[in-house]
């Protein structure tokens, strides 16, 4: 008997068939003998609907009320999957982020998660319970609704899977696994059998779409065996562990890419001092991500730093940087749009110098202008204009030979 | 200053322009100076679509599910109206039940309040913040969200203007206070600016519709002063208090109808014992409402009893009488559908004999047959064929100088 988390995306239960699929699908595991917890989002595209009403009022509504519009949509689809479950014969119990003990901080609509306190779902799993949890939400201390913002289902099934010490944490999803690259784009992607903690984080930070960064970085550090399947097929989907054996001797294991990406740079009249630093504690502060950092000293020009963030971040950026212009000491800010980012990844490349530069030159017979690189140990990223973006995927999957055979 | 509560339906604010024009309203009463706490329902049709997501699944799905899964629409629309709120420069907070402090009893579905812990609210109220509760919801001691049932909002309204020692409690709704009768079937029913708890106490057990009788009788234990608005014009409504005038020495104040009933009849073979307080117990163990009750006991003739339900509980009624036959020692059970009631209403009653057999005498000039009969100090019920339920209504609204002049 195993202790099992089991995640359900918003596709996997769209509809109340959809979630007839699910409780079978969790009606098996539960024959087998295993404890089950399930994870679940909000059904297909309800919380694009209640976004929606939430701007037929305001186009800036606070975050405070935004959670507890969108908290219900979890709520919602839980309820139904356990009147499914029972009808199934199981006993079901669904809770609410408060109720599964999940307490966060208080960075509405992006809440961190401070602790789990898994006792009521421990005691529900000793009570022969399928215990269904709203992915998503939790509650402050001080007893305030709150989000966990992009990908927060899977953090929840994460968070409660290190709680209750599972033996595994499952997402199902529309896909079959994790693929060397989004096969809608990119025709010859393949699934990957295993992949590392490491090389997923690349891949879901760079906008891969099937993981949460902060779901996968959770299981890391706390080892929890991640498995992405597919709701509608049997298959074993991919899954995340400490250390991968090189797959076909490959360096590189995926091809990642993000459309919608904007490009900001700031002009000083004077060298940096401790300007540059006090840009990007500011846009923290204001919970703004930024990702590529490139800055540019060149004797006889004015110092320039650039950074690239995420197309919808892009008003609140300007917004912050122009309350601040004077403490932050920059005299010009200029943006570009139209920009996308392309990744290659994999924890083979640190023990292979010159991906980079075979990266570059690919791009270049291709024809296609460089305008940020960033790299780490596993990862090299650019950022393209969003045009070549589909064409620049494709052939780097090709020039390190990832390509379905 | 006054402390106002403010109750608004589900067609009150079933759009978001709808919610945006009650929110106009909140704001002139904030304007006023006034400490305002206001109680929303799910709007518009939403519960209904809930429960017809839960029947795809199930017919009978559990009422701790059905609970988790109708909170949500409350929560909903307080989130949008305290978006609103905040956009017309007002700082509004909203809370669900738990986080109002209302605890209930664990009868899912059907949930009474077992206390309020204002501590919240006021605190709220004291930092100048208009205060938005979800109506109809609550928490269990041990943490279980319960739902109050059929009129719940209502009871959440006058719990919380009694806990918080609210001067006054006002139920926005889309009609422009109590009527004499319901005009939709009643063309010459008017409106009265006044009436007493007790009156209205019969009118909404009696199926008025506009108030919830938890809530009337709530309000008047507390001494609440209680009045019914109009979301859409600036009316005073109906007030309810603990004696009113005689309006226009009317002895009867309203004619109240209510569809969809079902009597039931149970034969006996010997004579009752304590089989009849057997079937009301085991009945109401079972939270099913029984209406008229109706005993027959004539010489050389089986003893029976009748009693009325609303239709909607005739399933589980017949589920629980006939799994308990042999206890509750009856011996044959058969029940009519298509009946209605149709009630007069009035304090004067109490001291002007004769006002029930001026009806019976009406109904029988129309030649419409009554099944059954139930009186009260300030009442008399008859039920009928549903086919004469208007016309019954108009007749006895005419007979008892009810018409508008």
């Amino acid at each position: 008997m195993s202790k099992i988390v089991m995640k359900f995306g918003g596709t996997s239960i769209a509809t109340t068939d959809k979630i007839k699929h699910v409780a079978t699908r969790i009606s098996k595991e539960k024959a087998a003998g295993h404890e089950i917890v399930v994870v679940v989002s909000a059904m297909g595209k309800t919380t694009d609907e209640l976004v929606r009403l939430a701007n037929e009022i305001s186009e800036n509504p606070s975050k405070r009320e935004m959670d507890m519009l969108l908290s219900t949509g979890e709520q919602v689809t839980m309820a139904l999957l356990a009147i499914q479950l029972n009808q199934l014969g199981h006993e079901a119990i669904s809770l609410t982020g408060w109720q599964a003990g999940l307490q966060t901080d208080l960075v509405h609509r992006n809440a961190r998660i401070e602790k789990l306190d898994a006792k009521n779902i421990l005691n529900l799993l000793s009570d022969n319970k399928i215990v269904i949890v709203a992915g998503f939400q939790g509650v402050s201390a001080d007893g305030q609704i709150t989000t966990l913002g992009r990908g927060g289902s899977d953090t929840t099934a994460v968070a409660i899977a290190a709680s209750i010490e599972a033996d595994v944490c499952d997402v199902y999803t529309d896909v079959d696994g994790i693929y060397t690259s989004d096969p809608r784009f990119v025709p010859t992607a393949r699934k990957l059998d295993e992949l590392e903690y490491d090389e997923m984080l690349e891949l879901a930070n760079l906008g891969a779409g099937v993981l949460s960064p902060r779901a996968v970085e959770f299981a890391k550090n706390h080892k929890i065996p991640l498995r992405v399947r597919s709701s509608y097929n049997e298959g074993i989907g991919t899954v995340l562990k400490g250390e991968v054996d090189l797959e076909n001797n490959l360096v590189v294991r995926g091809v990642a890419f993000e459309a919608d990406i904007v490009r900001l740079t700031m002009e000083y009249e004077v060298p940096f001092n401790d300007s540059l630093a006090k840009i990007f504690t500011t846009l923290a502060a204001n919970h703004i991500n930024v990702d590529i950092i490139v800055q540019s000293i060149v004797d006889g020009k004015k110092p320039t730093v650039s950074f690239s963030i995420k197309k919808e971040w892009l008003a609140e950026t300007i917004t912050v940087l122009e309350s601040n212009k004077e403490a932050l000491g920059f005299t010009f800010a200029d943006f570009e749009v139209g920009l996308a980012k392309v990744s290659i990844v994999g924890s083979g490349m640190v023990s292979n110098p010159g991906v980079a530069a075979q990266m570059f030159d690919r791009l270049q017979k291709e024809s296609i202008p460089v305008k940020m690189v960033s790299t780490s140990e596993i990862k090299v990223s650019v950022v393209i204009p969003q045009d070549d973006m589909i064409r620049a995927a494709n052939a780097l999957h090709d020039e390190f030979g990832l390509a379905l055979v």
